[in-house]
């Protein structure tokens, strides 16, 4: 506001963060938070079905709905590249025809970002995404650029349904190469909870494409140490291993795995499902850079996902594998598990 | 943002409020603070001499300098009339003749709250401010027009400097009937302290109108309770006493007061100073209704000052009293005491 | 622990407190939070009512119960001689015989507070105390003996009763001269919801002695700019207001007054009430050291309260007596009112 | 204390949780902050180094020193097991003839946990600690069994120094099998900062036993998105590249690692440091299962590290590897670079 043309502007600046006492204040479990210094408001506002906020703190830009973090500017590339990748290259090696995918489903997705990622892939010719909140697509297309904005939705290849993902997959004929759920986690008053049960399991794999279809998911905190260690005994919140157990009635190969955003607080789940043949299949680890290189043509786009970090994100620490294995809590209808 | 003409949106506003997780943080005292949620940010700038900002918060839209509340929109009138009114009526009980003071010096007051109570005076003719950072007039007059704004600037009896206040007392030959110091708490880093010292008021009290001149300052904290009991035997930050103290080192009738002002979060402490005469005085107590309708030609526009208000601000607690009964320090340019 | 027998071990100390990183937070209103440092806890447990801590904060040894400061060492006196002393006085001022009253009846009080105070009056010759928590009564002699603990237990005039306060009323055929209620606010889980309503307050004036009979409660937030004003429009979650009202219900003389407290994080709201004759009655207000030097034996006991405290507690600011005049709510069985 | 043998106890265990309101608030960097529940304090004091607390957080027992988290009941061991088993079993993949380690020297490392792990292993038949505050040993020992106590100084193998280990590197003549830095990070204020420079790690190489030697230092904080990416510019205060690369003035072999642990509010690094002759090396990568159980007779001890946590851990995100690479500092004695 005001004409300062003082040299120590940078110091200045880092004082005044440090005096100007807000902050930003999140749950991430029952007894812990994350408290963020808090630089700006950018937008507030209330959808039919969520507040929404765009604020500037620690972790940059962020879009917070309902209290929750949703993505922030400086790792949101690490969150939407570990839903997106693996399974669209996942795909491509089950089609073992030097192509990838072409078409995409995505359930949520509201940002843009998950759909950014997809259309990166030179195989991809339609992305289909089903979010139930126009308001967030609009706050994310005007003060959200960097994820995706005008630059995705103005994509011929892309196709924006507002509306409920679930009824517009039970509607469709029609079968996608991947599909990626890219929703709130599964709690109580949050309308994604329906996206995250068997029924809906079993009904997304007849629109998968047979054979090398794949199917992928966020599944909420999953840190080295898992939750439940914390919990001593009172009700596991995580939804880790009832996504994963959920899928596995569903499908045949089932692959957790988890990359650190610390905008999170946490590290984040995600599980991945598809049929194979029963034959021999090849293993993706070896093979992530090769088949990046075939599905950007030869460039690199990516800031957080390859090779090394797939090894990173698809070996688990051995509690948290301990932790999945003894789970054996299934999501359903009737069923569904909350988490905190 | 969006267009929800929902019934409901009178609750959905207080739960964003719960859920936003946007919150202003305030050091009252070492190991003391205020959380107050915060609703919005209105601006943010830096002076040569601070940081300013206005946010919205529990207590309305605030205004606050290097993370220090200065006056907010639900108690600022609490506050500035406490300031403002007993010295006014103070200095016309002295003059004695039904008239009321024509002159009244600020130093501080960026606000431009102080000069609003000062010109609802029938009997002022000329307020001069003098302020070190117009900065805060700037935003003040922008951003808080209810603190006076505009109509206190085209005040054709107002008059506004930019600079030292004491400088400015320095150069003047002019004498005031009221003489108000409103301005930051001395700290050590701050610019005020030297309108704190001995020196200044030796100096302050020859720029006083003799027999009617009346001089008031903030003090800072001084709830019930004084803040030295909570400290153990470690350093007294409370300048509430030495101010007291060093006010009688000039004048001779030196009286604290205070007022529950909740955005401070704690009572806050005035010290109104002048010479009488010696001879025969009235007590103000009694008067006070008397003397405003007086002042405001029979009309009551005050929100907060009346008689029984003022009981309550001049009747100090038992512990209060006799902690400043205790307290023997002064403060002089060589030895300053600076407040938390 | 350690043996640090080094000369530095005061500023260590202070050193530790601002490192620990440890803080007692407590909701003091929607939207307002208290932290405070904590350094240490003293006790935790729970009653068959509530949870109880012990800490040591910011404002000293902290009696805690549900996560609500109910006193603290530092500012405990201020808040008992104020619920105490002023009934105990105006009983004395009506009994008009240079003698003050017997039989105090204490609803609440668990910390044992209320009746030191009652005790120091030499005309007491017998206290009830009916409190539904022991739990908080043991807590209270075991870790707080500074509040009175077992001086006051094993004071021959002190009778315990562990019960519920409005059931013993019921059940009595006594009157006392004194009535005090000291029990948590009335908020909706709590069990002290039934002391605050018309019915209660229509039994208990059967129990108060004719003519002299004065009955005080605490009232809970009554801040120079009551809460309701930062509300907006939203509900008022203030009880001073109903309190006064539904006490004006019963009795002919109804006196809201109120005390700063730091550790509450506000001024704090009592209610006396009694029924004088309806004749010439003598004020209260210029003869309270009088009144306390005869109950004291010419003592001078107290640290809080005196003639001059009196003034400052029982004169009201301006909007808060606006917002009492304003406010009509009654508290029935049926139609409570919940504070926060 | 109160004998409440109530059925609902573990519900009420869960509301007090949540009721306390007490909080362990730590900076993890400048505009950052982790708020844990503070379940109770069990133990503070202070050395002639440092404030030392045992409190219970979200996190179990945690042993804080100057406000800082060290380790955590629940999650130590993936600190511990990280932190140790890795270099023991290089040594022995360097040995390349079936056995393993037999001496270790550990700089710092109080909380007797790091040396708990390194006694694990059989073929080791000496650890020599030396850590400069024999406070936080006695409190460990005390109030930290968990962590090894009695178990590992009372272990013949186990001998405890307290004293400088830089210094006792210097008068020694003894070389080790392996050398384990456990330190606090290099902090302006800290003890530890000389044991992060080039000159330290020059000497310790001379102590180390020629061709299987290993050493391993913590190194800070690692998250997947390197915290130099949230400060925009400003000063980076992470030392895990200055530290990858003052190790490599001296190392030939050197491998920067990370694990996440969740009580220190992001991922954690460490750097491994080795000469190797320059000819076939294996990998270790693959063999690591096949080590430790020759290291632990077949058995397996550990709850953290095996050959799939190993993959996780030293395979670091692609954002990571190009924040190392692009790091150029290195610490020296006279150009040392300080932590937040």
């Amino acid at each position: 506001m005001a004409d300062n043309n003082n040299n120590n502007k940078q110091v200045t600046i880092e004082t005044q963060r440090a005096k100007s006492g807000m902050w930003f204040m999140e749950d991430v479990a029952p007894g812990l938070k994350i408290q963020s210094e808090l630089r700006s408001i950018i937008a507030m506002t209330q959808s039919e079905y969520q507040d929404i906020q765009v604020i500037e703190s620690y972790f940059g830009k962020t879009l917070v709905t309902d209290g929750k973090t949703q993505s922030a500017e400086l790792d949101e590339y690490a969150y939407h590249e570990s839903l997106v990748h693996p399974a669209l290259i996942q795909s491509a090696l089950l089609m073992n025809n030097g192509q990838g995918p072409k078409t995409v489903f995505i359930g949520g997705g509201g940002e843009l970002a998950t759909a950014r990622e997809c259309l990166r892939h030179e195989s991809v010719e339609r992305v289909v995404m089903v979010d139930l909140d126009g308001e967030v697509v609009e706050v994310s297309k005007k003060y959200l650029p960097e994820w995706g904005g005008e630059a995705v939705t103005s994509d011929p290849r892309f196709e924006l349904v507002i509306g409920d993902a679930y009824q517009w997959l039970l509607d469709t004929e029609e079968r996608f190469d991947v599909m990626i759920l890219d929703i709130s986690d599964p709690i109580e008053a949050g309308p994604g909870i329906m996206l995250y049960v068997q029924e809906f399991y079993q009904h997304a794999v007849t629109r998968l494409a047979p054979g090398h279809g794949v199917f992928v998911t966020q599944a909420g905190m999953a840190d080295a140490i898992p939750s439940s260690m914390f919990s001593k005994g009172e009700q596991d919140t995580s939804c880790y291993g009832p996504i994963r157990n959920t899928l596995a009635t569903v499908f045949n190969a089932v692959v957790p795995y988890s990359s650190n955003i610390p905008s999170f607080g946490s590290d984040w789940g995600f599980v991945m499902a598809y049929n194979n043949g029963g034959g021999d299949e090849e293993s993706l680890s070896s093979r992530v850079d090769e088949l990046l290189k075939q599905q950007f043509g030869g460039n690199d786009p990516l800031k957080f996902y390859d090779q090394v970090t797939h090894a990173r994100m698809f070996n688990l620490t051995k509690p948290l594998r301990k932790s999945l294995e003894e789970d054996k809590r299934i999501m359903t209808k009737e069923n569904p598990i909350f988490m905190y």
